[in-house]
């Protein structure tokens, strides 16, 4: 049982009465209905790359762990209609490579694609590299079929993009952390399979420009711009220390953009486009500097560099972790204020800062320059989350903007949510999980 | 108070204690906490254009009814966050005026759009003719603000595009017919205007081609595809006969569709790529005839065409109406069963077809070719129903795919819905409104 009671990050470990690994949504059911008469605590679990702890039972031992990997069929795919209805263990690449099968492109992707489930990516609403242009997770999901808490299967597998027949359900359970319910099945949406691409790494000066560039992007680009990742040279310096091969001789600078367009659309003329428009960006003064793959092989490189940060500071040693976002006209603001609070109370933080600026969501970590001094500055983890969080608050942002909450922000989310607004969650758990048994101790 | 105690299409028509007309979300707030209180009903009203008598009180008289109308400040706009915030009450063209104003596209867009407002269109989750690229009005929304059916006020105002902080709750009320509450403000999210458009009326012998064109232009044009509408023969012709104007001047097809491409990219070379992949299902002979506009006002007389099939059909008498959809992939065996099952049943039925394929939607009329004979006809609406929503039902599609289910279509959720999603609907409605005192006798 053991690789199921750890967490990812190895901050976590629980235990549980049993790992129960049904196969079908008929003995999922039969499993929570014997769990729900006995009154016994279930957790459901996917590929267990939760980062917030969400997927870990706790210490008391009194919990079934059920593990959805073995209900990994691909029910129906239907290119015509642009969906396929898939069972909840399936892990996430598998079904990036199903849906290429069919020609089409589903586009939810993100590092831990090889291990995690379309249940858990369901579950804690994921987000990725292409929530600019697709969406998160829910964004992605016509229908649900769930196990509820007493045992009951609900079938929401509607396959439909307009059904307004009353309460739309499915949002119930998606980004819930299995705390409503066990999903085991969903219709999710495909794409057209783009068939261009063309991506960029630029050089820019700060955030308040980066964000006028993306507008820039977003008015001659529409829905072409599928990727906009902004990057500090701190952390682009880790991948470079890190990982040799990685060097890419841009012009220093502050910040840095990974810029892709993608679509269906194989005009030689968009590549043009694209071209003129960061000529003349260069021009302006807008970037200092911009390097457009000439292959497919040259834009997974740019992509390395991006994809590289966290592994480069997993290397580095512990950090402190932020997942936050707040609105993209606000990014300016938040890393100039961060930065200097973060300074003034801790004159050699080290911070490395990147994300999503297109979703206005960063990874926003911090540690000491210095290893040897970092255990120390590990031990200040609240008052650094203190400074980081009242302001993402201030700001009107999230303080978890992708990973969910877990056990890790619980506490968090008390102090951060309107009483109005947690006694509303309260009381839609104890509408749809009276005895409280579906993954007890997360989110509430 | 009579303009409020009856509906757009005077089928409904009910009484009501009073009308109150609040001019901030305080006002509503006070307003429902004294009826809740006082144990009185509540019926929140819009711009009041339900079509199926959502927004009409019962008989009984024993409502205050709630009008949003004054609650109408468009808060705030952040263009760079692509967001604007609004109350309930602006009226839906008003507001895509402002997004015009400020540079960037609200997208939704309906024939009510100069009466219907806002917090109504979230209440119903209304779609249109853009929802193919855009989504509902649920996937334009990042935030609500609602007042509880205990007059406590939950400020879910956020402006993120990514949050996951907790269950999304907004998503109960998006669609609630304003029976879990009263929504007095958003935020709504905004795209860039678009400059270039293309648009294009074509042939086509039947919905299984149509299905295809479809496939091929999405793989061709991906998101730059925003409208995708068939229309049959009949409805043409009965715009033609009534709006002398209207002539098109097209080769007879049993079929057409309304094809538009826009997106941010001015690009000549967009149109040349339309031209040619049209020139291409000419000669291979998936389309019979193609007319693209040649300017602007060429595309709004071939919108017109389109837009006006309802009231062509309101001039010809009374018809029975559907507002269904199924899956895209089933559409023509939809229209195919569909029409043979009605014309055994009724041998001078005429069936008016059109909708959003794109969506799987379906505007699915019927009547009797000779008007005279039409007051029989619409007596036998509960056969002719039947016939429709079993063969929805078969294929997994929705009897309701915008308009909602208000009082009109009660009955037939009770019939379509499975007992386990009924009850989960009726156990969050005593949750949020356990007297029951919002919008009484809609949806359940
Ligand atoms: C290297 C790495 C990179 C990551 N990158 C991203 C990223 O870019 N974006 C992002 O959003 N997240 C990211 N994550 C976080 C994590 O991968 C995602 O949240 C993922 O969606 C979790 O899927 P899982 O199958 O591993 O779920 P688990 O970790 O097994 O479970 C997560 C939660 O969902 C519940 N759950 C799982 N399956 C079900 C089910 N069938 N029914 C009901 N509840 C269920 C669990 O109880 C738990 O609460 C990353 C994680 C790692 C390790
Ligand atoms: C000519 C015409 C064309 C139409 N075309 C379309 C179309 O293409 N697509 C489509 O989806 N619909 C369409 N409709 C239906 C209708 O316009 C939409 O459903 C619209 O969204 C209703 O908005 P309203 O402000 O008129 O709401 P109302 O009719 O006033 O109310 C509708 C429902 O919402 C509730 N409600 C209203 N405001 C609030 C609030 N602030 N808080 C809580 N509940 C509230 C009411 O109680 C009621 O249940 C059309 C209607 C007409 C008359």
């Amino acid at each position: 049982m053991s690789a199921h009671l750890g967490d990812w990050r190895g901050r976590y470990r629980g235990a549980a009465i049993c790992v129960v690994r049904p196969a079908t949504t008929a003995e999922v059911s039969a499993v929570v209905r014997a769990c729900a008469q006995a009154g016994v605590a279930m957790l459901p679990q996917g590929g267990n790359t939760s980062l917030c702890g969400a997927a870990t039972p706790g210490p008391e031992g009194d919990t079934v762990l059920i593990s959805l990997s073995r209900l990994r069929r691909l029910r129906a795919i239907d290119p015509e209609n642009n969906t396929m209805t898939v069972e909840a263990g399936c892990v996430l690449q598998t079904l990036q490579e199903a849906a290429a099968q069919a020609g089409r492109l589903f586009p939810l992707s993100l590092a831990a694609e090889g291990s995690c489930q379309i249940g858990g990516n369901l579950s804690t609403n994921a987000g990725g590299v292409q929530v600019l242009r697709y969406g998160n997770t829910r964004d992605l999901t016509l229908g649900l079929e769930v196990v509820l808490p007493s045992g009951e299967i609900w079938d929401g597998l509607r396959a439909l993009r307009k059904d307004n027949t009353g309460y739309d359900l499915k949002h119930l359970f998606i980004g819930a952390e299995g705390t409503l319910g066990i999903i085991t099945a969903a219709v999710l949406k495909l794409f057209p399979l783009p068939r261009a691409r063309a991506t960029a790494w630029l050089a820019i000066a700060s955030p308040a420009l980066a964000v006028r560039l993306l507008g820039d992007l977003q008015a001659r680009f529409g829905a072409l711009l599928t990727a906009c990742e902004l990057v500090s040279d701190v952390a682009l310096g880790l991948v470079c220390k890190h990982f040799p091969t990685a060097q890419a001789g841009f012009s220093a600078s502050p910040w840095y953009l990974l810029v892709e367009l993608s679509g269906g659309d194989d005009d030689s003329s968009r590549r043009q486009a694209f071209e003129a428009f960061l000529a003349e960006a260069l021009e302006s003064g807008t970037i200092s500097d911009a390097v457009v793959a000439q292959s497919g092989e040259q834009a997974q490189r740019l992509w390395a560099l991006r994809e590289h940060i966290g592994e480069a500071q997993k290397i580095e040693g512990l950090s402190i972790k932020h997942d936050v976002s707040v609105p993209i006209s606000r990014i300016p603001e938040f890393v100039e204020r961060a930065g200097r609070e973060l300074a003034q109370a801790f004159p050699d933080i080290r911070i490395v800062a990147f994300g999503h600026l297109g979703d206005g969501n960063l990874h926003y970590n911090q540690s000491q320059a210095a290893v040897g001094e970092n255990a120390v500055f590990i031990a200040a983890q609240a008052a650094v989350n203190r400074i980081v969080y009242e302001l993402v608050h201030e700001l009107g942002g999230s303080i978890s903007a992708e990973h969910g909450i877990g056990q890790l922000k619980r506490e968090e989310l008390l102090r951060y949510k309107s009483a109005v607004e947690m006694e509303m969650m309260r009381a839609i758990k104890r509408t749809l999980d009276p005895q409280g048994l579906m993954n007890p101790g997360k989110v509430l």
